[in-house]
């Protein structure tokens, strides 16, 4: 089965329900799922579980937890449950990984260093919850164009620094090539994250230029844009990676699209693009 | 005299002629100036040498050599070409730097790797041209977004990398705040640059959110974005930076501004976020 390990990220068919993600996935052939909360909440998370559960996917991550750098007290103890729950969903989900989005800085803040300072104390936090629970904190370095309003963890290198002092079975990382092609030191620390047993996730998705006027949005589908998905699946797989390979694309036009055709397409370019550096 | 280390960079003022910017930053009390190739052309390069010399004004940096990328023979012999003529240029004006933006991926190509080897390539074959003329190359890491469009160098880290075979008198990095904040590094990396004598200019700007719709114009006054002025400018005056403080903007709203109102704005903030920081 050559789509044996493509999970498809429900962010990438933004206008579908939960069941219509399910069941696009099951038609297209895709053994696995990875889940935003929206879409959760709106089917109800034991409907949901249900769901993925009778139709025989896995659901290789919950999208997300994170948004840590609060600086007020309110902020932190929202942070805290906000956190608390979507590692509850989570595990209700049989997901074995909660992706984190760590969170830019406060509105006026530019303290970077002191920023990333309360992440590291969240995350301690929320460790015993993690291990509680069974499910990873999955931190995701993201491209430093968004350092400033969603996470102030840019690089694969500082999210194993950040991951180190804990388990490796509570806290892994991602490796979205959108937001780590880039980075000159991207390979050896793919290696370290598979050294250090810390890979948790890997997503595919093309880095489109121009960069779209809202920059979320400059996600692409694998081989629109300029990443080289094969030197990075090699560096991924070398390091270990027998997980799933997820498709989370941010994107107007794929957005705009049937849903069905994305995934046709998405599945296309993965078995010529990504499949063949997996080993 | 407040302003002693303040340089206007030509592209700030772009609608200006080099007389027009050399005419500015006199009536605005300020030493020197950084100038863009294309003003210095229109202007015919003895007459902007000489404009600027009985002006009195320094030239902190000629802007820019570069894009180095090339793979096929037409362009690395262009690339060659282009970047002796801009040294020669840098020289005929007294700039003690050429900033050097590397280039990205030529068209179709995704391997970075590849066009970095390029780049340290020509860099190797312009060192001597440098020390002939006695202008110091000045590697400017950009920001990671315009990684695959406009530079492959990314960081400061990978700078002092690029420049550690050579003379210092030959090749030193540019600390462009809008391109370095983000850096979990960044700190370090400066304080390494003093270390190994490879300043050779500090350019402060803002990064302002959002990103603008054209993502090579979100640079910003002083204090309009997320830039922490205080700890970058703390750091590069405790690595050694005694020179001038370049002032660099891309963004519609300035361009369409009266320049003297720029200029005075932009003066007003350099002396509350920088000044006060540089020791």
């Amino acid at each position: 089965m050559s789509l044996e390990r493509l999970s498809l990220n429900s962010a990438t068919t933004k206008r579908w329900s939960l069941a219509e993600v399910v069941e696009g996935a099951v038609k297209a052939g895709l053994p696995a799922v990875g889940l935003w909360r929206d879409i959760v909440a709106d089917a109800g998370l034991e409907n949901a579980a249900r769901t993925v559960r009778e139709a025989g996917l896995r659901v290789s991550t919950l999208c997300r937890g994170g948004f840590l750098t609060a600086s007020d007290d309110a902020g932190i103890a929202a942070a805290r449950e906000d956190n608390r729950r979507a590692v509850e969903e989570a595990a209700a989900l049989g997901a074995p990984a909660l992706v984190v989005v760590v969170g830019g800085l406060p509105a006026g803040d530019r303290d970077l260093a002191g920023a990333r300072e309360r992440v590291a104390e969240r995350i301690a936090e929320l460790v015993p919850v993690a291990l509680e629970h069974g499910v990873r904190l999955a931190l995701e370095p993201l491209h430093p164009m968004y350092v400033a309003d969603r996470a102030v963890l840019s690089t694969l290198g500082q999210a194993l620094d950040l991951a180190a002092p804990h388990p490796v079975e509570a806290v892994g990382v991602v490796v979205d090539t959108f937001h780590v092609f880039w980075d000159p030191q991207v390979h050896e620390q793919i290696a370290r994250a598979g050294r250090e047993g810390r890979t948790a996730s890997y997503q595919v998705c093309d880095f489109n230029l121009p960069i779209a006027a809202d920059a979320l949005l400059s996600r692409g589908v694998m081989g629109d844009g300029v990443v080289d998905f094969a030197s990075l699946t090699r560096s991924v797989a070398a390091a270990g990676w027998t997980g799933d390979v997820e498709v989370e694309i941010f994107n107007q036009e794929v957005w705009d699209a049937d849903g069905h055709e994305v995934l046709a397409a998405v599945s296309e370019r993965y078995q010529q693009l990504v499949l063949p550096h997996l080993g």
